[in-house]
């Protein structure tokens, strides 16, 4: 409705539009639940106590007072809140949170009023050691640790926005994903405990909006990587993978990883301080897929990078990148590779269904 | 959408759901003054500060805190209000006013804000001496009264609420009501001045839904027709005219009328009661309308009554009830002669327009 108005509206207009919605749903979910003859309200994020900064249409929650959701509460009412919304810290304006802001209204309520456990429900019943429209054995995972979780968010699996996340991990709230049309239990995403079963490999991740950029021969002198990624990060394009190879005659090759769309800003940002940078050529790939492997057990586990790039190799797949973590191995490769890589990883670290479940029986 | 959900929703939800639609134009009016170059913002009715009892779906505006309206027009801004909606006094749940809540919510910062003048901008170019579908020669009103569009509002005139226009009388509020199609000039209504040419009759309006209701036989002991509209009034019906014809015998006929969707609840109330009131039958007439003259000249001029009468006389309509005010006549007929009652009173009363041009000619 908006673009039909405006190529540009005021994002505090957007606000006060887009916050609409969740207000209209809130309402009609606590109509609904009335006429099962129970106790229903809704309540709008400024009514739940939901204080923003006042960056619209991508505001952070500064602070929740919940005391009109706890009152509801203690008077046995179920209580539908406006998600994806706020109101502005001194301009009491209406914000929205921007993206992955419903999931994160709902854990910074729970964490707000000490909740045992915040439950989303969406569309899929959990969270999978790898994406099943790939690996059709691919297994549910009862339960999985904030930072695995944080890392397989990062590394591409789409269940669960990074933000909310991050948000339940800092306030120890247990995160329960599960499926918004069956009672099955989903996967649990809970404080790592010592007695928590720590799978080497907890699960393959994959994503294919990858592109590499290298710059040919910069003249290898103190500050130069300095300055190229602030440059970069002032245009706000995050960098995610770096190498430096150091070349001969006192020059490098740098290479970095970007999302595919920022590759035409990239390029034209710092073609534009060639001169001061002083590199040859500049070369983009955004044919790249990036492969991650993500597992608490890889900190007391060694050699799990070397199985993963040998795994590749087997199937003749050139990795083009590395990065690593603590708890996760990701490697850039040609996108057309992905579906193979993911199968044969998933494969190669005993992943499936039948090997799990067979486990799980030993373990009683 | 909340019929789809129940056939009796909460009161508090269908508000939260209903004040919706409003804050989504605000937001999108905004948007498209903010494109033209102006400096536009809207305002939820809690932001505007109006304040309401808690009555949900109908609420009463109780007070108005307009200091953020102020601000914003201070700097310059458009203020778009979402209208038809406010924040309950103590337990802050959005409420929406009702029937002419949005005109009201107007008038209402209108009066708060000191302004000259409330346009209201409609589908109609203004107030005329009658319906123009009846009567193709009815002409607009330049001026009216508050007490004459009052009069006319309650006798049948659709273009503005009774309610509106109660509330700019007690807060001396001059409305300007005008075409969202055109720049012409439509009808002020403003406080009654003594130089103000006072048209002996401003207007003819009807009303359709009306019927009549007559107790036969009632017995005559005091305080028999107390307990009778007693007990309409608890029923919240809204009883118009009444009269009460001496019979022989000790008994008399009770007439009244009420708004025909009203008919069933009243008979089977009454029935409830005959033994009580002891009449001796009941009787119904659903086929009745009401044909007004609206004027602040009557006041002074005596005789249109009597001239009102005879006009029907002469078209052979019969006159069922007659109820007056101090600037209007009302005659309850047979609905059939609705429309040539109004054409003849229209064109007996001279308000035609080329004739009312004539006169302001002379009147130069």
């Amino acid at each position: 409705m908006a673009r039909e108005i405006s190529d540009d509206p005021p994002h505090r207009e957007m606000d006060m539009l887009l916050s609409a919605g969740e207000r209209i749903s809130a309402a009609l979910v606590a109509m609904a639940i009335h006429d099962l003859g129970h106790n229903a309200i809704s309540l709008t994020g400024s009514q739940a106590g939901i204080v923003t900064d006042q960056a619209h249409t991508k505001a952070k929650i500064l602070d929740i007072r919940p005391h009109r959701v706890q009152k509801a509460l203690d008077e046995g009412k179920v209580v539908l809140v406006a998600g994806f919304q706020g109101i502005s810290t001194i301009t009491n304006d209406i914000t929205t949170l921007g993206r992955g802001g419903s999931d994160t209204t709902a854990v910074a309520l729970a964490a707000a009023l000490g909740a045992e456990v915040c439950e989303i429900y969406t569309d899929v019943d959990g969270v999978y050691t790898t994406d099943p429209r790939i690996v059709p054995e691919a297994r549910k995972l009862p339960r999985i640790s904030y930072e695995e979780m944080l890392e397989m968010a990062a590394t591409g699996a789409k269940v669960l926005m990074l933000r909310s996340v991050e948000f339940a991990r800092r306030y120890g709230v247990a995160l329960h994903v599960r499926s918004s049309f069956t009672d099955a239990p989903g996967t649990w995403i809970v404080q790592e405990e010592e007695n928590m079963e720590q799978a080497i490999v907890s699960g393959v991740t994959y994503a294919l909006e990858e592109a590499k950029v290298t710059l040919h021969r910069v003249c290898d002198k103190p500050g130069v990587a300095a300055r190229v990624f602030t440059a970069l990060a002032g245009a706000n394009i995050n960098v995610d993978m770096i190498i430096q190879n150091v070349s001969e005659g006192g020059t490098t090759d740098i290479s970095f990883t970007v999302a595919d769309d920022d590759v035409l800003t990239v390029t034209s940002l710092l073609c534009g301080l060639q001169e001061e940078l002083g590199f040859e050529r500049l070369e983009t790939d955004d044919n790249m897929a990036k492969v991650s492997l993500v597992g608490a057990g890889m900190k007391t586990h060694p050699g799990v990078a070397a199985k993963m790039f040998e795994v590749l190799a087997e199937n003749d797949i050139n990795i083009e990148m590395i990065s690593t973590s603590s708890i996760k191995i990701s490697c850039v490769i040609e996108k057309q590779h992905t579906e193979q890589a993911v199968k044969a990883l998933h494969q190669a670290f005993g992943l499936e269904a039948e090997q799990i479940e067979h486990e799980e029986t030993l373990g009683r």
